[in-house]
């Protein structure tokens, strides 16, 4: 996709300085672009790039004043907000980029499945019978949606996700490749003989509005009932949400970390990476929880910020730390107390 | 699927209180059962929600006694053991549910691999040279299969296992979405110019009777032998489980938990989420591991409770962690003796 | 595949002692094999194995001395060095077991994407537009490649890969089964609402030449720019790297480590399994840092060995381990000391 500078400066409602016919094809951070690429500079801290760099356009605040000459081969447009501005392009280039349409053959399509109008359908997709898919739904190649799954308008399946039966995805959901949605809770009865019954997991995975989900994590359907992520929710990769958990509206979730089933987890939490959360727990509304922490009792208390496994408030956790790292020393303290105290009772 | 309270009382050997002919097509837990759903009464401590409960039919115990009238719309069937009679009625559900037969295309399948009869191949299925498939075996759509697998009876793959070549499943193996069986293991030998050398991994996996393995966990090949997964191992999402690891019969492990090469984790052992074993060691039978625990040394001591990161005995570790969280207090103590010490020393 | 000890010593340039026409067709340990398998002694403590293995042909070095006879179906080969040798049979049996050729149907591939020769691509393989594929490359089934992918030559994708649009890949690749490339990083901007908007991930993902990646793991395309793997590197399974990160040339990463956006890993740095590091610090070459570890800030001087969460030198790592796991005793010791100076203070 090439775009001239006048064509830029009219989607975003800004003036030309230079060549209004110099075309650009791709986006770029200022300190490293190259000819043809076309950057943004907002913070006039960082003006001196203006004057270093290769880009054939960057855009700039209204207000943004000029020391020296730019090279001649950089065309400035100058809109309100230059940070705003080209998140705008960014987000019509990713749009434009992704947009795909139309049914690609082989697929496999259950007949009584319905699918709304304007989507997309790759090869080798696989659809069950019973299911629902809304307008403008884009299912990448090697994608498995199983029996009566349920889809909303403008969702996104990237190649290879696989959802099982009986779930239902919202609008403006993307769950990247190698995600698993439906598979079954990990739930096993011991048996007196040392061996494990299954207990049948005929739940489902309710995933609501605007959620995106990094790639190859899984999500587990309930027992009985649903396991919910709530509206907003983003999950990063390789996350494990188990059965019959629940996620509060707008909770962010950093990659590799674990929820263990039943557990509800409030709106506006951010978990860090690779932390663990006990089952049967709560977590409170905007608690923060740092990374590798280890939840093993319920947070009651909303917006405060936790560390550790166990996991303990985050100053005591760090005072605690602190100390951790000079335990040696303590310890020596302390064995000089025990020589000082003999001595003089001794004496 | 719709039954009535007679067919259901029939299957169950159960006595109808109320309306034989009321139909249900769905199972629910009893405090969030609507009209139409089956659920149960299993603990009389909760005999309150079979007043309150909207399903049309609850399960009971023949001894249950009734303070007063349920809804007008609730039938309920006694039998001896209402929480076994739901389980049963929960595995037959599923069964149906999961009743797949017959072969869809196009799938991919070398004529030299022999297929047992009443299996399900889905569409895009490919199956390799050599192998060998029992009865009832099911593989769902986007299954990999390479040359020379063997596998057993009333097994089942679901949606985007991929199994690599020569490996070994026994009878009733149940693998979820996107969990990779025979993968190389991790063996790099570091070469004088601090590149290195790939250690072919030449082995395989073999995974016994009644396993079951959760959604897009990785078990690698042997370097040369097997991988062994023995009798009735349990494991859950996103686990690891390297080279020329073995696992005892009927060992649990949660998820994100990650075995390193050769080490033997014994028979009924039970590993929690996020544990880390190192490698060439042993566990013994029966060991509990914590979550998050990191187990760096065998365990020869069988039947007891471990935690922590390195991994110490529960008990140690819990009174350890109690003293961490207050180690600053700890460390303002010996302050505070040295403190005083010195004074008095100097009087 | 058969072969004789003649057909090996050829090979090997060794001298047989036994029968040159016995046959082997598996490669096994000399404590394991049985016959029809090949093996190898090298270290001549473990000599004994010669005399009680059901090898039929077992490689040793030339001045491996004999006390008594091995049995008579065991056939020597002598070489100079048997590891070596052994090394060179299994490097041979793994190409020969792992050679595929040729294009298996149906596959989707766009024919504006140039593939070289004497390549495969195996059955439900989905290859995008404008990519270039190089010579003998193996792709197998179930595999997608996005748009504009450019892969060199000798290069082998395993069952189910998924590669995002853009991404580069380098020569004498190997990526294992399940493992993502380009998905998108993990970026939301927070907004008044407390809602989260999508910050376009539109930059790639470089992989230079001689890496191996394991099965499972997720490697998220950068912001803008490339996130960038360097020649040498190899990743264990289900292994996190998010945008915009950098690996050193041969940086090893065991299994399900995580490493955070933009940091830069040096090279030859050595990550355990589990490991956790933080966004945006840089990790200096030849670091070794042990499993479960933290890194929560730059590690800037080469060459250590690095423990705990958070971080602390290796040797303080283990010296404060050591007292942790005494704290209760400590805290005992200091309780003494407060009760011996109350009583002596009041005297």
């Amino acid at each position: 996709m090439q775009f001239t500078a006048q064509q830029i400066a009219s989607l975003l409602n800004g003036s030309i300085e230079g060549n209004p016919d110099v075309e650009v094809s791709n986006l770029a951070k200022i300190e490293e672009a190259s000819l043809g690429d076309l950057s943004f500079l907002s913070n006039p801290k960082y003006e001196q790039f203006l004057y270093e760099t290769n880009a054939s356009i960057v855009i700039v605040n209204e207000d943004q004043q000029l020391l020296s000459a730019p090279k001649s081969t950089l065309t400035l447009i100058r809109v309100k907000n230059a940070y705003t501005a080209f998140s705008t392009l960014l987000n019509i280039y990713n749009e434009v980029r992704l947009d795909r349409k139309g049914r690609e053959e082989p697929s496999y399509i259950h007949d009584t499945t319905t699918i709304g109008e304007d989507g997309y359908i790759g090869a080798f997709v696989y659809i069950g019978k019973g299911g629902k898919i809304g307008k403008n739904v884009k299912i990448y190649p090697q994608v498995y949606i199983g029996d009566n799954v349920i889809i909303g308008d403008n969702t996104t399946l990237f190649p290879g996700v696989k959802i099982y039966q009986d779930c239902v995805l919202g609008n403006n959901v993307t769950v990247h490749s190698g995600t698993v949605i439906g598979s079954d809770g990990f739930g096993f009865a011991p048996q007196d003989d040392g061996t494990y019954a299954k207990v049948p997991q005929i739940g489902n995975v309710i995933i609501e509005d605007d959620i995106e989900i990094g790639a190859n994590t899984v999500i587990d359907r309930a027992t009985m009932g649903s396991t919910i992520l709530h509206k907003g929710v983003k999950l990063d990769n390789l996350i494990q949400i188990a059965h019959n958990v629940e996620l509060g509206k707008n909770t962010v979730i950093a990659a590799q970390t674990g929820v263990s089933g039943s557990s509800k987890i409030g709106e506006n939490v951010i978990l860090g990476g690779q932390v663990g959360i006990v089952g049967h727990i709560t977590v409170a509304d905007k608690s923060q929880v740092q990374a590798q922490a280890g939840i093993n009792r319920s947070i009651t208390e909303a917006n405060k910020k936790w560390a550790g496994s166990p996991v303990l408030g985050f100053q005591s956790n760090m005072r605690s730390q602190v100390i951790y790292a000079k335990l040696p020393d303590l310890e020596k303290r302390v064995r000089e107390l025990e020589r000082l105290l003999k001595e003089n009772l001794k004496s």
